[in-house]
Formats: C-alpha cells, sequence, structure tokens
C-alpha cells in the first residue's frame, strides 16, 4: 500500500486516478474545493498554506499528483493562474521534504499549454510573483490565462525535475487534450467558448473525446516502477490534437 | 494473441520489446541484418524493398515498433540516415494497408532529436528524397546525421499521426535517452565518441543509464488498450536529459 496526497480529486481527471489508487489497495489523501479530505480553495494564498500544512502533517506521501484546476470560462482570471500555478507549484514544493524515497509527483498540465498567445503571463509565473501574474491576469482573456498557467506548469515540471531525479524522485507532467469532465462540461456549455469547443471537439483527430480513464491510465504507468526512468517528460494524451496542431513541435 | 511487426528486434531495445511481447503470447515477425525471421540491411534500398514485401506478406498486423537504427560512430554516414529514417519510414508507409483495424505503431527516436545542429538534414529527410539526404549526410558529422535522422522520424509521426488517428491507429514515438545496449556500448567505445559518452552519462539527472527494459515497458503501455487515446505524441524516456538540456522547449 502506497500513500498518495492530490489536489483536485472530487471531480473528472482526479477523480478517476483517485478510485484508479484505491482500488489498488493505496491510500489516497484529497484536497479540494469540498467532498475532500482537506478542503480548500486553491486560489487564496491562506487557505493554500492551510492545505499544505494539514498535508505536511498527514504525509509523507509516495507520490503527488496534482490535478486541481478551472477552465477558461471561471469569471475570476486572476483565480485561473492562482488555482492552477500557484495550487500545484506552492504545495509539491512545499511538500518536497514530506516524500518517500523514489517518490514520483505528475502534475496536470493541458495540450493547451503551447498554444498560448500571451508569453507575459507565463513569464510572470515563473520568474516573478503571484501578485504580479495576478495582476496581468485580471486583464487577460480567460482562455489565455488557462493555457499560461498549464504552460507554466510544464515548464516549472522541466524545471525542477532534473535537481529532483538527483534525490531520485521523478517529476512529470501529463498534457491531456479534450477529456469530458464536470470542467470541460461546463465550458462547453458557457455562452463564451461554446462554439469553440464544438469545433475542437469535432477537430480531434481519434474522432473522440477523451475520458477521465484515459488519463488515470497514464497517470498510473507513470507512478508505477514500470516508468523510473521517465523525468521531466510532458507527456501528451489528446487523440493527435497537439501532433495536428503543431507538427513541427514536441 | 497478436501479431506485431518490428525491426531491430535482435538486439538492445529491440530485443527487449521483442521478449516481452512473446512473454505475453503474442507473435513477433522481426527484421533485422542478422538473427531476424526476415534478414535484410534497412540502409539499402532494394533490400528495403525486399524485406517491406516479406512482411506486406506475413500481415496483417495488430501493430509495428520500429527500433531498427545505427548510431553517430557508424563510418557510413549517409547509410544512418538511410537506415534510421527511411528503414522506418518506407516500412511504416508500405504497411498501411496491412494493418488490423486500431492497430498502433511506436518507432524510436532519440532524446538527441532536439539537439540536432542540422537542419538541413532534417529538412532533406522530410521533404526531399533519399539521394540527396545521403548526399548532405555523406559529408556530414556523424553525430548530426544521427540526431537530424530521429528528429525527422519525430517529425514525420507527428506529421502523419492525425490522418492515421482518423483511421483509428495511433502512431506514437519513443525518444529514449542513453540506454545500455550493444549499439551504445560501441559508441562507448569508439575513439571519436568515447569521452563525450562518458561525461553525456555523468550528468544523467536520473543518476544511472537506462536499461532495454525501461523502453520496452513504455512501448509495452503504448501498445496496450490503455494508450488509446495518445497519438502523435513523443515520449521522452531519459532520466531527466531532455528536461535538463532544454528546459523550455517540450
Amino acid at each position: 500500500m502506497k500513500h498518495y496526497a492530490m489536489t483536485g480529486g472530487a471531480t473528472g481527471i482526479g477523480a478517476a486516478i483517485k478510485q484508479r489508487l484505491l482500488d489498488q489497495g493505496n491510500k489516497v489523501t484529497v484536497v479540494d474545493i469540498k467532498n475532500a479530505d482537506i478542503e480548500a480553495d486553491l486560489g487564496k494564498p491562506e487557505s493554500r498554506a492551510e492545505a499544505l500544512a494539514a498535508l505536511q502533517a498527514a504525509g509523507p506521501f509516495d507520490g503527488l499528483i496534482m490535478c486541481a484546476g478551472v477552465a477558461s470560462h471561471f469569471p475570476d482570471t486572476a483565480a485561473i493562474v492562482s488555482i492552477n500555478y500557484y495550487g500545484t507549484v506552492e504545495l509539491v514544493e512545499g511538500l518536497e521534504n514530506h516524500l518517500t524515497p523514489n517518490a514520483r509527483v505528475v502534475a496536470i498540465s493541458s495540450n493547451s499549454a503551447p498554444m498560448c498567445q500571451t508569453p507575459e503571463i507565463v513569464d510572470r509565473l515563473l520568474n516573478t510573483d503571484e501578485a504580479q501574474a495576478r495582476e496581468l491576469a485580471a486583464q487577460t482573456e480567460g482562455h489565455e490565462c488557462y493555457s499560461g498557467s498549464k504552460q507554466a506548469v510544464a515548464k516549472w515540471v522541466r524545471r525542477i525535475a532534473p535537481s529532483w531525479a538527483r534525490k531520485g524522485i521523478a517529476v512529470n507532467a501529463i498534457a491531456p487534450g479534450y477529456i469530458e469532465t464536470p470542467m470541460t462540461k461546463a465550458v462547453a456549455e458557457s455562452p463564451e467558448y461554446a462554439d469553440k469547443i464544438k469545433q475542437f471537439l469535432a477537430s480531434i483527430p481519434m474522432q473522440r473525446a477523451g475520458q477521465p480513464e484515459d488519463i488515470a491510465n497514464l497517470a498510473e504507468f507513470l507512478l508505477s516502477d514500470k516508468a523510473s526512468f521517465i523525468s521531466g517528460s510532458v507527456l501528451f494524451c489528446d487523440g493527435g490534437h497537439d501532433a495536428m496542431l503543431r507538427p513541427e513541435g514536441f
């Protein structure tokens, strides 16, 4: 039995990963805004600090799975970057000394990460502080905040992975494409994004939306002994969308 | 029982994948220069055509795993691009109509792919013909031919993946880091590359060389039902080396 800590385990991708880990007989401690072991609003620094303290007390952990996130339609665009980026980064960094040897970290990024057209958002997240990132995000369109926060998560994973690997801890990101979850359903039903999501869905090369289980399968593999040489990777699981939109990149 | 076709299944990464598939009760038809079901020199167009015809007769296949490759120290630098790129691309394309529904294709690229400093090699491979690519490769240093051929394989995977996905076939690339195989042992012992390889090995963040089984684990996952939403992805399995060398890219 292993003990994992998760954010965003109450719904969607996180819930599928949590169920998979529980089915294998593991213990999972979940942080989420509701229906969780530790209830917290990861968009608020003080609530995030309380969640971190509660996790530190509950550890050590064999792995961290960072799934909490809000999507492009979230009305408070500053909260998108706070939840998606700082809700991941601050908790992982704060748990660095609460991990077992050879622990694994998996952070959920997005296949929208390379599509961000506002590099300043990514730069502020990676290189300044939360107040400066929020200031810009508050004036920026929701999808740019979402894709920017997910690009920053991917780049942060790649920045920290080498030094964590030297301690035996693998840190990787998964970049899901369109996955049917309560989060993406809300975007698909929002007046602002409904048409875009319809077009996006119809263009998935694999001809179907992803399911939370698709991501749980990949997360399960990354958490297993079989993936011990994978570190610092951003693994796309998106039915071919990133390859279609960005064939020369990888 | 599934029937897979492989290139480069006699040694190294390919042999580990072959063994894994056989252990699971599958049938594997191997093309290699020796010790194989179909013996061929994939660097030579006529021998490659014979191998393709033999594979077409042996199909249909549930998956293709393209591992055949030679490394930077190979004395005939034109053969590096012929074997690594055309030995993969021509066989996969020639087997397009010899696959079962929902078949999988896995091509072995390399974590050296993003490091190629000779974009002309990649361009000739992707956009011209074998004679023009060989002409440039013959005048180019071995490691540039190797990394260029592997970058071209990765980009070719991303180019074809969307249309193949629309037919239900997932095509992905694995980008291994330094894996202990007969191929890399030969490079490590070559006068030209011995010192570079020693430094490269010492810099792997995960503090160990990869083993063929590390790549077999990832290939097994990509060939399984659990990976059906992964398409057009280049999956790095390199102990954190790519993240270390290229933290801003992915």
